[in-house]
């Protein structure tokens, strides 16, 4: 018989983390993940303990549509770090799009296979929970433990749709989207509103017969980024060439973050943005228990389909619906 | 001495909005905009009758940062609407930096001199209220009065700065940013993530000296527009140029609005975008009531400085602080 989840004491999980030992980690991102509140709950407690230890990483984004070469970047970016630079790097990716079976860590193995092999790396999947909250959530906490468990360098491997580079741009220091060349019209592979948040765009892929059409693309897409404001950092978004297959580039993108990191050490950015990180993680949690609390009111769900219904029809106004709804949401909390 | 603000009846109120009886609507909306509680609750007694006579107008953002020529604008644009093409036209301003007294419906009043003068137009000025938040409440609510009032074209200028645009987006039909030809670098002029939103870009002060200046950046502002996505909408975004003072290219603007509307009341955009805009304002406004509600709270405030400081400091985790604090709220929604 399968032993129940949380087995080992919240004591013997921390302990575990501390010491690095990679089946208590994953076993307790497991529960950070998990549907259940007892289990959630329980992850609770281990990540208190664990905060104390915790924000002694370099945070890395990297993003990118399917395609531009996510996993063979980080598989090579992520060995550099660890073989050149003695780093302990932890991967964690997020796409609330996808619905993965248990077989995709088997996939994501594959897909890094020398980091996947590398005693001081540490994948871990997207879970496969279809919302974005949820693994927002999720990923925010497995930062921490993973940092509690000594990982420097924490690259968080996003799918470039829909919103999760916002959100994922908010728990990283660093936002690197790759880039791979496509028609010449270059920005038109790249997603609305995504430049403005990228502190560096790498044109990956820039190999063989691709060298003349990445630079190219590396090119047009500086001449575009220099026409937008510089960021709150006091960071110019860095264009760059790479190529994960001839492992060339890749040394250069990581002195880029170094040096940003510097940059932005010294400036104070680095403190001011974990802490607004921290803040605006605070009041999104506090919005989305009062929401969660709300919508999981019995009688709140079907209301609220009768009442949307005429507010679109304009039979209704909207100030007079929430009053209402807010109404039943707050006598329903005393009666309870 | 003064007569209290709600002297005249709902129904009095709601027979003169749609009579079209100006000092009825104004005091209509000067309701919507109070503080006072009991002032919300009777503007929402009027705004559900009003109701059933709305939804029939175009609703026209026109935003810009300042310099850009937005009251000369809609001066020329309004007056050519209401003398050339028989329509009533409403203008609401939509800016939440403003701190403005009562003087300011006379600086409206001579920044927009023809339309000020013009049975067939009614200017009314943002709200001196500061939160964006309260603004949009009033000003949706504000459209729906005019529009009882028999007004079918409505027109929210907004000021280009803050969050005020995206806001802005969420209640018209069609957003028109105006540009002022600058250095040359005209994409610095324009706020990041501005023409992702707008449906058309209209450079203006195309008059006199600057007439070559401006197609210029009409011309430059084109190519950047061209490597964009195409908008959910299925329209291409234009840019355009016009002069306020010469009155050249205003009916050029008026017509290619008209188009816009024609080809998303054919593509089934139009509903869509309505629709959506009603269920998102029902959505915002039960988070905003929930938020209001928790913020509110005795001794939530207190509490939320003292656990901000824990957590930024790393010593709470966010999960934990944030139970606790709804627990207190919860708790003290059941002693009151």
């Amino acid at each position: 018989m399968a032993k129940p989840k949380n087995s080992l004491s919240t004591d013997s999980y921390v302990k575990g983390i501390l010491a690095r030992n990679i089946t208590v980690l994953s076993k307790a991102i497991t529960l950070v993940e998990s549907k259940l509140k007892s289990d959630l709950e329980f992850a609770q407690e281990i990540i208190e303990q664990c905060l104390p230890h915790s924000g002694n990483s370099i945070r890395i984004a990297v993003s990118g549509i399917p395609g531009a070469g996510k996993s063979s970047f980080i598989d090579v970016f992520g060995s550099l770090l660890t073989k050149e630079f003695g780093k302990k790097v932890a991967v964690l990716t997020v796409d609330p799009s996808s619905q993965i079976s248990k077989g995709s860590i088997l996939g994501d193995k594959v897909r890094m296979e020398k980091l996947s092999n590398d005693e001081n790396a540490y994948i871990r999947p997207s879970p496969s929970s279809g919302s974005l909250g949820g693994v927002t959530r999720s990923t925010r906490e497995s930062i921490i433990l993973c940092e509690a468990a000594g990982f420097d360098v924490i690259i968080i491997e996003t799918v470039g749709v829909g919103q999760s580079e916002i959100t994922v741009r908010s728990m990283v220091d660093f936002f690197l989207l790759l880039h791979l060349s496509g028609t010449g019209d270059e920005l038109q592979g790249i997603k609305r509103g995504i430049i403005e948040i990228a502190d560096a765009i790498a044109v990956n892929k820039c190999d063989g017969d691709n060298i003349k059409k990445a630079e190219l693309a590396k090119r047009e897409i500086e001449n575009a980024v220099h026409l937008f404001h510089q960021s709150e950092s006091g960071w110019q978004t860095r264009v760059m060439t790479c190529s994960a297959i001839k492992n060339t580039g890749i040394e250069d993108i990581w002195s880029m973050i170094e040096e940003y990191i510097g940059h932005v050490l010294e400036n104070g950015f680095f403190d001011l943005n974990r802490n607004q990180q921290s803040k605006s993680w605070l009041y999104e949690t506090i919005t989305n228990m009062l929401e969660e609390s709300f919508y999981s009111t019995e009688g709140i769900g079907d209301e609220i389909k009768r009442i949307e219904k005429e507010v679109t029809a304009g039979k209704i106004n909207t100030f007079n619906a929430g009053t209402m709804l807010l109404k039943l949401y707050k006598s329903s909390l005393k009666d309870s």
